[in-house]
């Protein structure tokens, strides 16, 4: 193992004790990395609402108890193990929700380690980025260009890299027209800027004025207000320049209704993504529609180990600027509680020095 | 026009002559082809669903009326417009169910031309096979090369053709597994000697002992028995050799049970293509495990013209042999009334002639 | 056939009467057009190197004659053929390099229409743009939409779609980088803004400080002279950020040595495409490095209808903005003349009111 | 470190002591494995011309030396580094060409392995399998089925992956047609055979009536004999039903005549697949025609993980029957003499017991 100067032997962590949480702000031992890991010490970490599901456990999927949550954080590599030989302490690296898998089944000789059988998921089944000093496979981490601000690339680790995937798996080609359902939030903001860094037009849904001004900020060619809309489906189709309907349609937000209007309005040998994942949710769509129109409806999850490379570059390039707002680690409830109520736009990202 | 030998003025017909039948076996003047179009002396027609539909008027999408049904009919051309310079009277011609498309629109021009938004069906909005002399759009008719037995390839026009476009739309490589459900009927025994064709291992899922024998003459690698089995889902993804599940699920008689299955036992990445199409059907499946296991479901429609030559030579190379039985055109109403009992096993074809 | 006002039997038009040249200025008849095509008052034409070819007769694959040259022409239709319902007197449209195909072999039924056996070549096989009044058939004619600037558009009709085209062949994703061999010339200029427009990385290649100039103003991201260059092939892999050289290469200019610097300079799994025509040029290529980096080398011709609909989108949504001089028509020999002396910077149009 | 049983401390094996050779039949001692790596006990290995050029030094790409040499071997696994949780002692494994590689890469992060910067390679810049126990690093090790037979897979771990690589590569479909140049030797014979199982019709292109009987019996559909045709060309292109050519080539024996020949008889938009690896061989085509028929060339190296399991599958099925003889590993010189001379017709396998 090769280290870099003091590594501590305690650190804070916020530490959910229970199922349920809260979260407890207190001092753990700091991990040793294996022949194939890395010691990240993190400076900052974004906050997205599968840590609040993690906590909670109202996913269909057991977590680590007890946890440290947090899936996208940013920092400095300090110890590395034996078999390391392309990072070194002193690297700028980041953990996203994948953490490490087994690198050798069928998913993951294919590029799709999302996908494989026996993930280690950060902050879910294995302690993520909500302490000082958090442990990563080698092969998985981000690899960040030194001189990145951390602060904003961490949301880039899970809400950017998510987006991207999710405007990669719709197969859309640049010129062509994307609608994007939640445009407005937080993922939506960061979809917007990044299909127009991608040569993509993106229409805009969501509800209100306000997130409107937003979404043509962020880049939307159009935005349609599902609140004040008379015919959502006709309004978006009008919105692109031969009537047909956009060639895809990105769902932030996945509930019944926005599903089946997205297959309404998406243009034949068009592509519905979803990416949200709200609890007991269902797709539901007409098989007459679905066939003649030959309508393609795909899940997209997280990005590989090479989607997260393209996202960080992007925002390399200066092409994306999500918002976010900084707050000590200790405040993470607070964060939650947000959260919980809807009250977030945006991203929180959390000084792990506080 | 070059016209060959004589082509009478008037020809039989089965007339739909209003909405809910029947159909009546009489006398009618033979069209003339304009410039783009063919006159093509119909020797036989396959006997589809759809001419039912079309007859009883219960699809959402109006027809001609009075109407000469049929959509799969294989015969020899007797005359060509002036524009038409690949085709001449005495090749063997093929009609399916697009007869025509506008040839310009972003579909047309992308080759997916069954998505036309101003299509020509036959035996639907334009006169079909169920009669002696039709008429085609020059270049839509399908190409049959001389010599081919036209009892035989009727069939491949539109049931072939189908399920040769759902295997390609599925994405699957060759090498890998599919589970066809229906396998057992018309449409899953061309699907099942296709996708051999192809170098894919099918798994055949149906009900029943004889439509198993059935499956695996036609060269399905494993049977699974909806009616005997105890766990399905478990069975089909046993049936794969790594236990993973299908890489791809072409569902021949979409209806809500099998539809979830098909979700529940697809392998992550894994393609569902629908193809049958049940009134009123619906697509229902899960968000969260069509989103973290990114399954794709997509509907698949006709196949366009490259996809009608090259169902058709595979044919031409023996290895497609669909089952069928031979009917006089003036006994349609007879198929009819045992395809809506339920009676039909394989295909059955009319002959022009009696 | 519809008409619209009135159509003079006569108009002025340059002539090519012999191989080899020059045109000549002169009255010649109006020609009709068939059941499925159009006649379009042409204003204004691009003039390309093409032409001169066509006219000087050293291509290898002959030219009809007497001639009227030009392929890149935009006007106004005036008069459809009685077969044409989705275009209609007053239309905008354009005439481009491929005026017509069978519409009906394997190529046209796939949408790779320019490969068709039996082409009409605008300019070429049949009378081009040099003239007030040229037909077209109907299916091929380019859309323009009203009020666009025909002057403007004419370059995209050829110089336009052929490089978004190779772009397109190329298989290049957003946010990847491409070098363009040749980018300071007419071609390559649009080249720059395309790839731009698609949120690609451009690395633009040519000689002398002006054309660099120029090629930062249409978008590239970094140039490399290759007039002062003391190691091309290294300096275009370091403008690429992780130095592996670019993910393509696009050469306007083909010669074999740009040609095989490019099969050394882009990366493993890179693609080199093709463009320019020179005559009697050839590839030459290390098999050892060929295999072993996996590198593809591909040819590109001229865009499709799909490709010609997209790149007029792209000019239509104000992003790109190809320079051009004006000229009348009855001057083209002095284009040509300064063509063949190499001294055309951007693209001449000539207005054939003149 | 898990083991199984007793592993020797030393074992026999052909040492390539100096470039240029010969090999040397010696005791040496057995490799321990780190902790993400696997011992194997080769029980047999294939010999490939590649050892030759290994052992002779006449590759661009320097040598390990002294040198263990082979890298296309099956046998048991004896050991486990601790970091191995999917293999273990007992189960059947092969080492490739490609021994390791570092996962981490632009290349191996997106399935390209065999492309990456720092390869390691069995019997050229590491020990290989012309030895009793070779180390392979356990994520590229290639998995074996229990009960395969491990002399007749041994030629599909190089020989194999290859040309069934080469044959994705190509992008050819089921019901197409490729020609495959070389189709008589080693590496044709089993391309012959992955065609056919992947339901692709093949031209063999090889000389003299012995080879082709061979060809007819690998499965091959027509055989152009260059030795006697007069018009190979010509003789290829009427081998495909619409006489346009063969969809793609595979060229297993790279040099200028056959690859000038495959770019003039391979259909419009075709692909030809360079695998062969002939010493400063060039590749030279027409720029004209690889334009103006959109002609793909491109080549194709050794397979990756994925590859390897696949066509490892074909093999367990029963569809891949390699023509194979067996020596004792000692005799090896035996085999390169042969090899040297060009009197070897199938593959070599060694046993390594003797």
């Amino acid at each position: 193992m090769a280290a870099n100067g003091h590594i501590p032997s305690e650190q804070w962590a916020m530490v959910v004790e229970k199922t349920g949480g809260p979260c407890v702000y207190k001092k753990i031992p700091v991990a040793k990395p294996g022949p194939d890991e890395v010691l990240i010490n993190i400076k900052y970490s974004g906050v997205c609402h599968t840590d609040l599901h993690a906590m909670m456990g109202d996913w269909p999927l057991a977590t680590k108890m007890p946890l440290v949550g947090g899936h996208e954080g940013a920092g400095v590599i300090v110890a590395v193990g034996e078999l390391v030989t392309d990072l070194k302490p002193g690297d700028l690296a980041g953990l996203k929700w994948l953490n490490g898998s087994c690198m050798s089944c069928g998913y993951c000789r294919q590029a799709d380690e999302p996908l494989c059988g026996e993930p280690l998921l950060s902050g879910y089944t294995v302690d993520g980025t909500f302490q000082q000093y958090a442990i990563g496979k080698a092969a998985h981490v981000a690899r960040i260009p030194q001189g990145t601000d951390l602060q904003a690339v961490a949301p880039v680790l899970c809400a950017g890299i998510t987006v991207y995937k999710g405007l990669k798996e719709s197969g859309i080609c640049p010129g062509q027209t994307i609608a994007i359902v939640g445009a407005g939030g937080g993922l939506g903001s960061l979809a917007l800027q990044y299909a127009k860094a991608m040569g993509i037009h993106a229409i805009a849904i969501d509800g209100g004025a306000e997130k409107g001004q937003l979404c043509k900020e962020s880049g939307a060619v159009a935005y349609v207000d599902f609140m004040s809309s008379k015919n959502l489906v006709q309004e978006v189709k009008n919105a692109t320049s031969d009537g047909l309907g956009p060639h895809a349609v990105l769902l932030l937000a996945v509930s019944e209704k926005p599903f089946q209007q997205a297959t309404e309005y998406v243009r034949a040998r068009g592509t519905v993504v979803c990416i949200g994942l709200p609890a007991n949710a269902f797709l539901k769509a007409s098989v007459f529609d679905t066939v003649t129109r030959m309508i393609n409806i795909k899940g997209s999850y997280v990005g590989n180990r090479q989607d997260t490379a393209e996202a960080i570059d992007f925002f390399s390039r200066g092409l994306i600027n999500a918002p976010f707002k900084v707050i000590g680690l200790s405040k993470l409830n607070e964060v939650y509680e947000m959260m919980h109520k809807g009250q977030i736009a945006g991203r929180y990202v959390v000084d792990t020095s506080q």
